[in-house]
């Protein structure tokens, strides 16, 4: 496994696949790998087969955390991380540091504008603007073919999506879905926060979305409006006191644009703190 | 000469010449082609020699107008500009129209922060956004490995060579010289607005720095702040009173910040109106 901590490494390896026509998947994360990540490198690797290359990015964004949220307590554990690339047979990973990225005098950003302005941008503002930022850099140094980002970030992947067909990046998005424990909690780097009890009551995100789906399976098309929904959703809430409900929301899946009626087929996003921890989970009702 | 209209085909091809080790130079333009884009298309054809493709894009780019500038009434002129393309051997151009480059939901803008937010900016607050923004699509679109861009808007080669920088975009940036009129007018498609009359004056503009760098070259390095070497060419705007200065500003050519003390080696910028046609010119002294 080829192992690059510098931008122009990388990009110099990756435009001599272009040039050899073997086509590169890549799959950013931020570390602290788990079995969501594992499954967009399997994901990666059907998508280029074996005579292409999967690479790994693995890099704590800076510029996608807010003041105040947890950019210096993220987990990391990069021994971890490099063996688990090596059991999946990545071909590279990308392990670049912040002078890299970001130098003294760095200057320009990337912003959508649409489809990153609601839901999770209301509690944190810059995010998206920081991911778009380092997922375009990203894209111009590992020049894949194949990118694979989770849908458990599903207004990221969406966000994503925009930006590569508006800015015309030669890449192709795959949304894999989301892993999820056995009671069904989101896999998520952050679920490390948690203590056993709000690791217990952090299910609940799954069952509410679980509940609406049901709910909105058994009405009528016009049964259900959004806060008719979110109403019969609540109790749920009110039995987990340790979850602090941050947004729920009911969207068209393309443009994430709040429904009138909620029907089968569209998605519900939420976010919730418990405690400083804020988890997000999303589905297609 | 090949000719494309979608962005798509022009990418298709222009991946299909970096898989065959064929390097692009692009030479971004706004049509309306003058000597000036000309010796950007030679300096391109000489980066990449007669094995090389030069592409050329004629796009009057709507995001880097302000509102009440002149994007209406920019001067177009498609068949010449493609006829002498066609005397220059350019390999392809590349036309798009709005729909392509900017659909209804359009959403994604780049934008540069330090060497795009004075001098042009402050009358032009939304200019550099227009100009990162296509600049970075046309280079995606094109996948070229150089691109040429005039001195004559010294501040936007900076500004790209600033975002290319940051976006580790896999181009190289050339900045060929300013080509000037007999009389010393930087060569311009907006100089087609002037009037006999200013046509004449405007040449007051060359003057003042022909006048700038002879004083600066003349002193001691000690001798000129910024403030002192303005008021010695200030009797040259009296003479020429439709000429109106909008800025007129001494910076260093990598950060374009002010200089304490004007000396031999920084650049000297400006801009100023002739009746309402905006014009620009620089120079290092």
């Amino acid at each position: 496994m080829k192992s690059f901590k510098s931008p122009k490494g990388l990009q110099r390896w990756s435009l001599e696949m272009r040039t050899q026509g073997t086509p590169v998947a890549l799959v950013p994360t931020m570390g602290f790998l788990h079995q969501g990540h594992i499954s967009l490198m399997r994901r990666a690797r059907r998508a280029v087969g074996k005579s292409g290359k999967v690479v790994v990015s693995i890099y704590v964004n800076p510029s996608q955390f807010g003041k105040g949220e947890d950019f210096k307590t993220y987990p990391r554990n990069l021994t971890r991380d490099l063996q688990l690339c090596g059991q999946e047979k990545v071909d590279a990973v990308f392990i670049p540091d912040n002078a890299a990225m970001y130098p003294g005098d760095y200057s320009t950003f990337v912003l959508e504008e649409d489809v990153s302005s609601s839901l999770e941008a209301v509690t944190r503002p810059t995010h998206f603007r920081g991911v778009t930022t380092i997922v375009c850099q990203l894209f111009n140094i590992a020049q894949p073919e194949v990118a694979i980002f989770g849908e458990k970030d599903f207004q990221q992947a969406i966000t994503i999506k925009r930006m590569v067909r508006d800015l015309h990046l030669p890449v192709r998005i795959l949304i894999a879905p989301t892993c999820r424990e056995q009671d069904g909690l989101a896999m998520s780097s952050r679920n490390a926060y948690l203590s056993p009890n709000q690791r217990q009551q952090a299910t609940v995100l799954y069952q509410m979305i679980l509940r609406a789906r049901e709910l909105v399976n058994q009405g009528k098309p016009s049964s259900w409006n959004p806060v008719r929904l979110q109403k019969a959703l609540e109790p749920m809430l009110l039995e987990t006191p340790g979850v602090r409900l941050d947004y729920l929301a009911f969207v068209d899946s393309e443009h994430l644009r709040p429904m009138q009626r909620v029907t089968r087929g569209c998605r519900m996003l939420l976010a919730a703190y418990l405690g400083s921890t804020r988890l997000i989970d999303n589905a297609r009702l």
